[in-house]
């Protein structure tokens, strides 16, 4: 058995174990690495010699606790839901009191909160933690979400903090340039602790939620400027760019402007054009839906971005019905320029919306599963390494700074005066997708968003009337206080009065 | 012990449970009624002496299982969830093999198929039936929607056709007219065998979010009225009655012109004026926008719906936000008849999408539980008895009988006609509505979906690329088959190319 001599371990060695582990070893942390698969293990090992910290390769599950330093340190990177499980269930008999497992994979928030109850009263500790960024956050730098005990989170945090991504202190932006064995150097981690059991997760689910409405909305806005004004991809390309030195600065633009630049390697045409227009999803965007469904929570902009890729799914059926429905088949001669900006201030009003959306829905879950989430924090530790990284974050953590119980971003000043200003642009924007029949569903569900939340009076006096009279459920009355139900005796002169 | 002596059973005398009882009665068939709290029983029994077929009151459970006839038949009518397990668990062991308990709730579908596999196991029949039409539907028929085994049904049957609502067989038109003691003769009934287990559940709560749909489109086009034109409850009443003689005619737009037209009992004035704006809902609307997102079908007009009741909840929040954010404050000033013609046209285009949605939904059900599900019968039973009952449904059976494997309700020459004509109309409210600042996210989402599914191509070729380019999940090419997946290594000219 091998000298318990390592920081922490991993388990996993997929693409993501993989570049966590070096990114790990880079801070001159010692670690071990055990996968299903041994031979994948020992190429890995092999592959990287000399990182900072070392890395161990443990053929068995045995050798690798062994070599573990204790508390032990596990972090398991593997696929969610039962080969998480299984993992768990073969570390358990081999673990001592208190050892720390830590789940870095992008597991639905229930199964977290069933692991750390499970583990605890077994005497271990369990860390649900969101690990965004994709490869190269992985490699370079993440956003770390973790939840659990904060006892535990203490044990991993000298490592998660060296690990994750880096913002300057002062501007809030991510500081770039970490190379294989040279990671950046000061700057503040984007991690903290979120809260108790499945917190993290959740907080995590609800980041892709957000980045699901994001990239729709991008979509939307590049699906305008190509079908109305018939820009070329490489154009777009230099508009996007732009946009990412203004309001729009994030992760998601910077590549979408890099995308559109690129060409087919195969053909040399523009590579968008080659693809295929048919996204796949993993789930999380699904599960931030359903629980905003389930807690009533109003995220209609994140649903439309999941039910978008579910319309993109039938390619064929879409063939064939183009075939069949027609739609305006106008051209646009507004002045391009002008739809251009609008466009911006559409992306960015709707977005505002969306992760207006999402953060109703964190403090919803914060009552639902009784967390104490840090709003601002959640927004800060999200300004770098994760997919949905942005200047505009820093704008969320003021806001929550400046109030803690603030009810909507909308109502912050910052973001009233920017909707506000940029109101106009952004109804012509989805007025003019409607007239000429581009699908906006995330610009157009966003703004219905706002005009709802806006609205002192909605039509529902309408349906809940529509409710007491088939179904006797009731209403309240706008001249009494809230909380007293009543109820008429409809008449219906078809036919005579119900006796019931 | 009574003599086994009644057609069939209920337990559960709220009012639903009540109605129902009498319904039966009133065809003709002896029934016993038990309610857990006896006092209730034994009033309504002393209420209703002299009924067709009789009531026969049972004080404790045993008598009630042994007042039937064999095989017993018995209908619960309890609240979903546990009462109703807890109702099957005292049934249990009363009865003999291949009884039958008939639950009329809303029950979750999963749950229906649990039960019927458990009660399979004891050798008892389940059928799990969706009842529709609220309390006026159950006492003088109900669309009916039973799920389980086929020879179950066989022995409801005489039952479930005889209390079902009847439409005349040629214009599928309700016929109305019941009264206690007197049901509609002839006709043909709202009710078929729907399919194996929860598949009566499962349509039935299809029907429920086609109905949440219904109702928020309707506020919309009530909405845009009142806040566009000013028109008056009255006035708007008139409107839908009009509505409700052509392409819209349904129950639902018939009781809108009839709440329109209501005064307020205690005050005189116009009574959906003095409702309070706040929508409630039991979850039926949620568990179909749930399922939709579970089974990746888009259904995103029914999940507005449901998040339009949950921003209406909200009114002490939307109160003080329309202080904070102001709307485009103009005044309409173009054509009004012109304008209520439109919104006429784009509810109706709204509702065609939002139900090929639901049947879009219940196809992808039936192969996901593996039943097999008759498309046009299920709109057939629609047509009467049902909240959602209207003229249209006709259509609807018309164009599954004219093709049983339609991919869309849009693709069927009707409705691809009417659309086709109201389309502009459809797309001026909209966009009305976007430059007034009157939210309408059913309208909305329903147009979207609508260019979305006519697109051949949509812009999620720009997503899948940025998909590859974070999360190397790879990409399909339009100039190579489906199924084949691609990968390129995306440069960063900010760091060194991964080498994981």
């Amino acid at each position: 058995m091998p000298e318990a001599s390592s920081d922490i371990g991993l388990i996993g060695l997929a693409v993501m174990g993989q570049n966590l582990a070096l990114n790990i070893a880079d801070h001159g942390f010692k670690i071990s690495v055990f996968n299903r698969t041994t031979s994948k293990m020992e190429e890995f090992v092999a592959k990287h010699p000399n990182t900072p910290g070392g890395l161990e390769g443990c053929p068995t599950l045995e050798e690798f606790v062994a070599s573990l330093k204790r508390p032990r340190k596990i972090v398991i990177l593997v696929q969610a839901g039962r080969a998480t499980d299984a993992v768990i269930d073969g570390l358990i008999p081999l673990l001592d009191a208190d050892d720390i497992i830590i789940d870095g994979g992008n597991a639905y928030w229930m199964d977290t909160i069933r692991r750390e109850k499970d583990l605890a009263d077994k005497g271990l500790r369990f860390i649900g933690s969101g690990v965004s960024g994709g490869e190269e956050g992985a490699r370079f730098g993440p956003s770390l979400m973790p939840g659990g005990k904060l006892s535990a989170y203490e044990e991993l945090k000298p490592i998660w903090e060296a690990v994750a991504a880096k913002v300057d202190a002062e501007t809030g932006k991510p500081l770039e340039g970490a190379a294989p064995g040279k990671p950046v150097e000061g700057g503040v981690p984007c991690t903290a602790y979120i809260g108790e059991n499945g917190a993290g997760h959740y907080v995590k689910m609800v980041h892709n939620g957000i980045e699901y409405g994001d990239m729709q909305m991008i979509c939307e806005a590049y699906d305008l400027m190509k079908n109305l004004l018939g820009l070329s991809a490489p154009e777009m390309a230099e508009i996007f760019k732009k946009w990412d030195d203004g309001l729009l600065d994030s992760f998601l633009v910077e590549i979408t402007a890099e995308v559109l630049a690129q060409k087919d390697p195969a053909t040399g045409k523009d590579f968008v054009d080659i693809v295929l227009d048919t996204a796949g999803q993993k789930g999380t965007g699904k599960w931030t839906s359903i629980s905003a469904l389930d807690m009533g929570v109003p995220s209609p902009t994140i649903a439309e971005a999941v039910f978008a890729r579910c319309v993109s799914a039938i390619k064929e059926e879409r063939v064939a019905a183009s075939e069949i429905l027609k739609g305006p088949g106008k051209k646009y001669d507004g002045d391009k320029d002008e739809l251009i900006q609008a466009i911006h201030d559409a992306l960015y009003c709707s977005k505002i919306c969306s992760y207006a959306q999402g953060f109703q829905l964190m403090r919803a879950a914060e009552g639902e599963y009784n967390w104490t989430l840090n709003f601002g924090e959640i927004a800060q530790i999200w300004r770098g390494g994760c997919i949905i990284r942005a200047g505009f974050l820093q704008k969320i953590t003021d806001a929550f700074d400046g109030n803690p119980d603030l009810a909507n971003l909308l109502l912050d000043p910052y973001f009233t005066k920017t909707v506000t200003q940029l109101e106009a642009s952004w109804r012509k924007v989805v007025a003019t997708a409607v007239e000429y029949g581009v699908p906006v569903p995330c610009f157009g569900s966003a703004l219905f968003y706002f005009d709802g939340y806006r609205s002192a009076r909605l039509p529902q006096n309408l349906l809940q009337s529509q409710r007491d009279f088939f179904g006797a459920h009731t209403y309240e009355r706008t001249d009494t206080p809230r909380g007293k139900f009543f109820h008429i005796d409809w008449p219906d002169p078809a036919r005579p009065q119900l006796d019931a």
